[in-house]
């Protein structure tokens, strides 16, 4: 089960649970697997930024990805973030994730390529490491990364590298770039890959009408994704826009660079899909008043969607 | 009329409206101004970043102050942002502005400054160039200057600068920062500053909560910001979230950096608060899928404010 | 005398003399023009970042712009950075020293230009609010600008826009993205535009080699980079460097961001070529450890050149 | 050997050298160590950032880090550069290098520290989680990291912190700091740890004379830093100043970010130190010109060094 341009629906990005003491919670990583699965996501992305991957050690990246592509046994395909100082080591996770049965990798750009000169060949050696037969996301995050990619060399890229079938956009502002990229595609020939949209689902029922296919994000309502997803496939972009405003106030307070982990990682908790909310050091914490932001925006929440006649 | 520790309520940031052919259009200024005091605003802050100060030259700034000025005529306080690559400069745009009848100024740290020592220096030195008499508002906007305060210097600053008297809150997150500022303040005996919010709102009621005494923004629907700010205070929190989230699609898509002020412009148009929704070049512009976004999440503002059984 | 692609030699980046109270020194201007002039420069540049341009007022920077021009009064061309955050100020500028008699105007890409797209699209607007017969000095120093060109994209520039006449390199590293230039520039049949190097000429020697065709920046020994280009130019290569060597150990004090200015006008004040060694606020100061540095330096100068049998 | 704050000398940032396929070198390893020891360095750091360090697998930083230890045997003391984005593997990094006889180790505050606050708050739990018997060096290097420290906020560092005991000091510009820090030191109480400097050295002179105790930085020819300082703790700075000005164009050239890492590693390389200069990908690559510029430069420092009456 390979990654392909015609992925669509929703990838949640995984976050990695810990216990109180810092250790990988397996117990909770396989009741999170089992979470999403039931909220009908159609693959999932693992030791992405959101995953805290740069804070493992190599051996628990290689630990948690046996342990969450097992534990998903083929059920939906696995995304497995890669990105790294390094090629070699990109290329060796990378390749150690193939075997384990992902379906692909997902690789942003490194801090500090600044010209396109030098992110076209980074990405060529990128490509060259991982060999034909590997599929690759290619992550556009500038918030974080702080590298951008314009519209044209993302479509070179495409029409050069067969192996590139998927966009992680979260460029922002990122909406006409979205667009002008699915324009070009047509212009150019170049094949059409799956667009997959993250910063936390914030844009994604105007996404989808620009010509995304799902959504890439770890927003912790999944199902909130799902269901925007498939009544904007289904053409109900008002029910879709309905349930979307419904939880917007949460997706904004998720969106949020750093804090929002914490967030999503206690609604987590909440929700019963993991047993613990730590974040690994250093990483956000909650204090009393988020806490008490969040009650109020979970039993908002929960009160608009009866009026909705929407179950949760 | 002078802007104090005790100012509160809206101070709304107001666009320059430009003509077609990129001059400041002064009938729109006028309908703007008119615009804005209709819908409760208690101050107005003119020639901020998104006022596009910076593409104005020396003698356009000055016209445009003393026109908004005189046409708001005293009936709401008006701040003039006033933040310069050179503290000559600053100073003399600060002078003319209370000569002019400002209540104050806006001073954003300017970029470049990488320590507390270097933003203390700096302020100091804007401090002195502007003497004992003008009342300051710093703007606390790290996405766009690069510059970040701490807790513990903003209170530094309150303490040892009397006419420190009020904080665009505008940090990204910033929930927990503004809860400790006023922590800090109460534990220091700091003079309790005014704080108003920016980011365009979007997390004005939990902003309210955590000790903040309004918003200073340019929401292209000013009486959101007042009906939130005015049912917060009166305690009906749950109403003003209501409204809030309403328009909570809107903000998200006003609050993007570059773009967001020409999806902000042409709601001013389409509202007739302005007759262009032109910016100034190097300036964003709407798509015509842009436009359609705007199209649909008009149309549903209308339907939901009807469904709360709130005017618009 | 308008700028062409055959400039060469060097165009000395002008101080802009303040005095004590900060106001313009007209009279050190003009001895300023003098100095320069006396030691062999074939052009000059004002308004530029290490001329503190941004802390100039508008009526400040045609007063000194015009002053400038006249006192030059032909004898090299003048180039007049005009780099601002509005088109139609960098517009009005430019024609206004075209007007008094300008060479051209120097433009940086404006702070944020994330894609390459991005940059073309500045520039073209650029280009066309100046119209075809203002020659224009592309300045590429992302370490200022935070924006990075690629070879590909100067050399589309320099294909489509026939004004487009100079390159002021100061990239860093920047050895190879010259040579890549020069040997696109030759491949892809474009003009060889002229290429004038700054970063205070710290890498002045092998920029010749190269293919530069000589400096543009503001060391206060403008004698330095005027042998070194033309002994470059000669062939005597060993000679060049041993009075590059000579001065390097001040190239690099210079070169040194923010603080290097204070430095520079400290030399210029005591070679007499200027009254006042004082920069606008916010701006750097020597320390008295500062001052000792340079007592060493200039002292351990005058010893070298003299080994060397080369008067200063 | 623990450090102390009476370190002093040349602290060599050893390379990594690799093989043409990319694997650690081992027998280079034990050759650069040689070099370095037999050109009378004091101490010596290992995966530094120069060391490439992010690119190794940990199995890789854990076998590079035993071998130099041990082929070291205790000559000098040896720190090892343990930055990581997580803290427990900063730490378990950091015990580990302990265990096998290291000094101590070197800490960079992580990108995003953006206030005063979260650097302390980041370094406080550094310390917690080092516990107090790991000597610690700051290294401050700004262009980097992003992250810049006042010199107030360093010193409550020193007074809180027994085990900080060394400053990396590559600010820039930075004299004035470093002068501000010994200041500071001294008018606080605060312990004098040791100030070894970066930035390949290219301010050693004047860093001397302001209070520091000597380099640490990877400039591929060691002999010249054990000069400088040597000389300069001597009183003999104006020797100490010639040898370092015939060095100055290569540790020029050597200090360019990225780039200047191809250039150390040639230069070892053609010094018989290491047997491959490759760097590791994503790597700067010397160019046929590079390669020409450093025959030019090697050949004058030899003659220049001659001129002086200095073996090299």
């Amino acid at each position: 089960m390979k990654l392909g341009i015609d992925a669509k629906g929703v990838f949640i990005i995984s976050a990695t649970p810990f216990t109180d003491t810092g250790q990988i919670d397996y117990a909770s990583a396989d009741s999170l697997v089992e979470f999403y699965l039931e909220r009908g996501v159609t693959g999932m992305t693992i030791l992405g930024m959101m995953g805290e991957a740069p804070k493992l050690s190599d051996a628990e990246s290689l630990a948690f990805m046996s342990h969450m592509i097992e534990r998903v046994g083929g059920r939906v395909p696995v995304v497995v973030g890669v990105s790294n100082p390094g090629i070699t080591n990109l290329a060796s996770l990378s390749h150690a994730a193939m075997d384990k049965g992902a379906a692909g990798v997902m690789v942003a750009p490194m801090r500090g390529l600044a010209t396109e000169e030098r992110i076209y060949s980074y990405f060529a050696q990128v490509f060259a490491a991982l060999g034909p037969d590997i599929p690759v996301c290619f992550q556009d995050f500038p918030l974080s990364t702080g590298v951008s990619i314009s519209v044209d060399l993302f479509t070179r890229l495409v029409l050069e590298f067969e192996q590139l079938v998927m966009l992680k956009h979260e460029d922002w502002p990122g909406l006409n770039k979205l667009s002008a990229m699915r324009k070009l595609s047509q212009d150019s020939g170049a094949r059409r890959v799956s667009v997959l949209c993250g910063n936390g689902g914030i844009f994604l029922p105007e996404e989808m009408t620009r010509g995304a296919d799902g959504a890439m994000t770890g927003f912790a309502f999944p199902e909130m994704l799902v269901d925007v997803v498939g009544l904007s496939n289904e053409g109900d972009s008002s029910r879709a826009r309905d349930i979307f405003d419904a939880y917007l106030p949460l997706v904004r307070l998720e969106q949020q660079p750093g804090a929002g982990l914490a967030i999503r990682k206690e609604i987590l908790r909440r929700r019963g899909a993991i047993s613990n909310a730590a974040t690994r050091a250093p990483g956000p914490k909650l204090s009393a008043e988020d806490c008490k932001d969040l009650d109020r925006l979970l039993a908002r929440l929960d009160a608009r969607l009866k009026e909705l006649g929407h179950e949760s």
